[in-house]
Formats: structure tokens, C-alpha cells, sequence
């Protein structure tokens, strides 16, 4: 019996989202049946965290015990046969016992690509999301700074989330723009329901000048949702890295 | 009664193609529809022509006649405000009475876009082709310079076509390589049935040494269909461009 740790790209767009549900088509629900047919086994994929509808990832992380003795190349190779198209095993390890994908994780890393101005892209239109305003860099930049650190987070989650502590700790928040194309990126000990899209919202609007740097401060310090900006598309969205203790990066 | 010229980006993953067919989802369907609404006018848009389901394009041109007095600007916005999001009308023009975008036509250009080994990409899998072989690009360059020129096609054409002409002339094939992937260009003055698909998977089964050139000439000077390579999927492949007369590019 060993503990395998999964990382994992999929595209969001034709998925009800991370968690298997019954009827729906989840990367939980397509990986797990994967992992039935492979091995025979009737298992629970651990996913480090739900990714909702129309969100993508480039490096989810899932841990799943099983019996089979199949090699962790054989494992990956047999798995990625049976897999849609739209979604794909890319590493395969034997972790220690004691590794949950969940509980393990200590920082996250989620991107979030943004086109700004010009027509929209009719082709891209799952894999990136459509800003029609035009936007300050510098105003973003500005913002974006006094969200990094620890803080109670409460003004940019939306609400239907039982969590009872708000508080969360952001090590890094960038923007890079090529273009037309802005990438946001985040990384943190953990985000709450929407957190990720939401910053960035609120981050697009203090770029049009729609909200001030108080507003961003009021949102953090009142824990005001309607201080903040709005929630952006689930389609800019992708989980990039998770990060467990003891790996160098 | 104007005469309008209509260019189009599409993402075809969600789409039964160009052609408009009772009871699917096809570009031309979703454009006729906009454009009753907007107009009232109950018409039939001209494409340059057909794309296969789970094509794209960048640059399709459709023209239609319309009795309605509005403005270019406001066509473009009015189409574009209630387009799904895979189809965007980059722009329309009016265009001279006997305009039409099929028989107009001149040139057209495609593209073709091919990730070669490494891991197969889950996020682009509707947008990308995978090929799992390693290609050498000096070879496909040698093979592709045969194809330019006006040849008889037959043998870079599916089955199933009720065409009798197969003489085309390629005026350009190039192909740029940035990392794994490879972006093959093509233009000519009209295109079989998959020739494109074909053409690109010769090429790359010359590229991995399955084909030799001597097996490029045969399938062009016997017109053997079994001599050129595999038909590439619908995914990799954009329509990218199509010229008319006096047009600068």
C-alpha cells in the first residue's frame, strides 16, 4: 500500500469544477474512474483544494493511497491513455504516508490572465478573460502592495463560505504585462472562496481608476466585500503551484 | 440595400463547423441569427467557405446584403454585443455590389499549430495539436519546398469530395518553430477538402523520418492519396487569413 502524490494541468472550461458530484463532469470524478480502470481499485483522490467551474489548473496537487504495484511511470503512462483530452497526468510520485495533498500544502501560487482593451479574443475566449477598460500599471502595482502580507481577508471573499477565520498570508503578488496581456500572480498560505479572483478584480478597477488605494485599504480593515472590486470570470483563472514542506520550490 | 463584408475570429471547439445545418451549433447559424435580430432581416451570409468542426479562424470573411440603413460601427457593435463569446466580428465594411466572399476570393492563409513531444498540454487542447515524435525541421523544410507551385493535389485531398479540378498553387508554406511548438503557414489560391490537415501531417511524417521526399514527389505526381501522410486534427488548424482582388495584403 503506498501513498502517491499526482500533479495534475487540466482545462477548466467543460468541467463542473474540481469535486466530484454525481451526474456531473468533474477532473475528480475523470481521474478517479481513471485510477479504477488502471488499477481496479475503488479510491478517493484528496485534491488540495476545489477549483470551481471553468477554472483551470497547470499543477494541481492530489494525493491517493492504493494497493497495486504498478510502477509510478507505469501510473502515469497508463492513467494519461485513458484521460480526456483536457486533462493530463504530469508527474506521478510515491509521497510519504503520512502526505495529504489538503492538509499538507503550505503555499499556493494561482495565475490569473487578463486581456485589456482591443477586441476581444473570440479563440481564447475559455483560457484568458476580456477587460474592455484601460488600465494604470502603476495604480495596480500600488494597490497590490498593501494586500501582500498577513491580514484579515474577509472584504475579498464571497460570502456562502462557512470559514470562521479570515485571516491569510500573501508572500507575493505580481503583474506582468505583455501587450495587451496582463498576468496576475499570487501566492499565498492559503486563499478564501473567490480570493484570488476578486483581488484581482479589485486590482483591475483601482487601475481604471474605479476605486481609490482607501477603498483597498477600507476592504482590508472594515472586512467590507462592497469595499472591494468585483469577482472576475472563472476563465483567467489557473491553479499553478502547490508547495508542500521541504520542497526547495 | 448595401453589400457587407464581414471578418470574423472564431474558436470552432464548440461548433459543428462553418456551414449552417438544422438542429447544431454552427458559426453561420449564430452570425444569421445576430443578424436577424438586429435587423429584422431574415439573410444568408456568403463565408470564403466552409470550416470543419473544431476548426478556428482568425480572419474568415462572410458577406451578406442587408436593407437596413445602419452604420458600420454599429453593425460591428450591435453582432459583437450578442455573439456568444467563441465568435467575435472583427470587422465589417461595405463592400462593392458583386462582392462576394467566396467567389471573390484569391488567396487564403492558413495556419497550423503543433506542440512536438514533451507533456501534452491539457489547457490548450482545443487550441493546439500534439504530436508525439521528435521532427527534424530541415527535413520538413526540404519537403515543404516541393508543395510550392501549382500542383495537382489529388493526392493531399480526403476522399468524399465531388471536386474534379485538383490543380492549386501553394504561393507560401513556411514553418516557425519557438520551443515545441511549430506553427506551419500556408497560402494558396484555393484548398482541397483537408489538404491543409494533410499537407501539415506529410510534413511532419517526413520531420520524424516515416516518409522520405521521394514518397512527397509520388503523392504529388501519382495523385496517391496513401502516399502522403495522416490527416492532422481539426484543433491545430486556423483559418487565418483570405485575400481578395486589390487588396495590398
Amino acid at each position: 500500500m503506498r501513498n502517491f502524490k499526482l500533479t495534475i494541468e487540466y482545462n477548466g472550461a467543460n468541467f463542473s469544477g474540481w469535486q466530484k458530484q454525481d451526474g456531473k463532469r468533474t477532473v475528480q470524478g475523470q481521474i478517479e474512474e481513471a485510477l479504477k480502470t488502471v488499477t481496479g481499485e475503488d479510491v478517493t483522490l484528496n485534491g488540495s483544494g476545489r477549483t470551481d467551474k471553468g477554472v483551470h489548473a497547470l499543477g494541481q496537487v492530489a494525493s491517493v493511497i492504493l494497493e497495486s504495484p504498478i510502477t509510478v511511470e507505469g501510473l502515469k503512462r497508463a492513467l494519461n491513455n485513458i484521460l480526456p483530452e483536457d486533462v493530463f497526468v504530469k508527474k506521478v510520485e510515491v509521497a510519504d504516508d503520512n502526505f495529504h495533498a489538503r492538509f499538507s500544502a503550505k503555499r499556493k501560487t494561482y495565475q490569473y490572465v487578463v486581456q485589456v482593451g482591443g477586441d476581444r479574443s473570440a479563440v481564447k475566449n475559455t483560457t484568458l478573460t476580456y477587460f474592455p477598460y484601460a488600465v494604470d500599471l502603476k495604480k495596480m502595482e500600488d494597490a497590490a502592495a498593501l494586500l501582500i502580507g498577513k491580514h484579515n481577508f474577509k472584504g475579498f471573499c464571497s460570502s456562502g463560505t462557512t470559514v470562521k477565520d479570515f485571516e491569510r498570508e500573501i508572500f507575493a503578488l505580481s503583474i506582468k504585462k505583455r501587450g495587451r496581456i496582463f498576468t496576475f500572480e499570487v501566492t499565498g498560505n492559503g486563499f478564501l472562496y473567490n480570493m484570488v479572483r476578486i483581488i484581482v478584480g479589485t486590482l483591475l478597477d483601482v487601475g481604471r481608476e474605479k476605486l481609490s488605494l482607501q477603498d483597498v485599504k477600507d476592504a482590508l480593515e472594515l472586512g467590507k466585500r462592497e469595499c472591494a472590486g468585483q469577482t472576475m470570470a472563472a476563465c483567467g483563472l489557473y491553479l499553478k503551484k502547490v508547495e508542500y514542506l521541504s520542497e526547495p520550490n
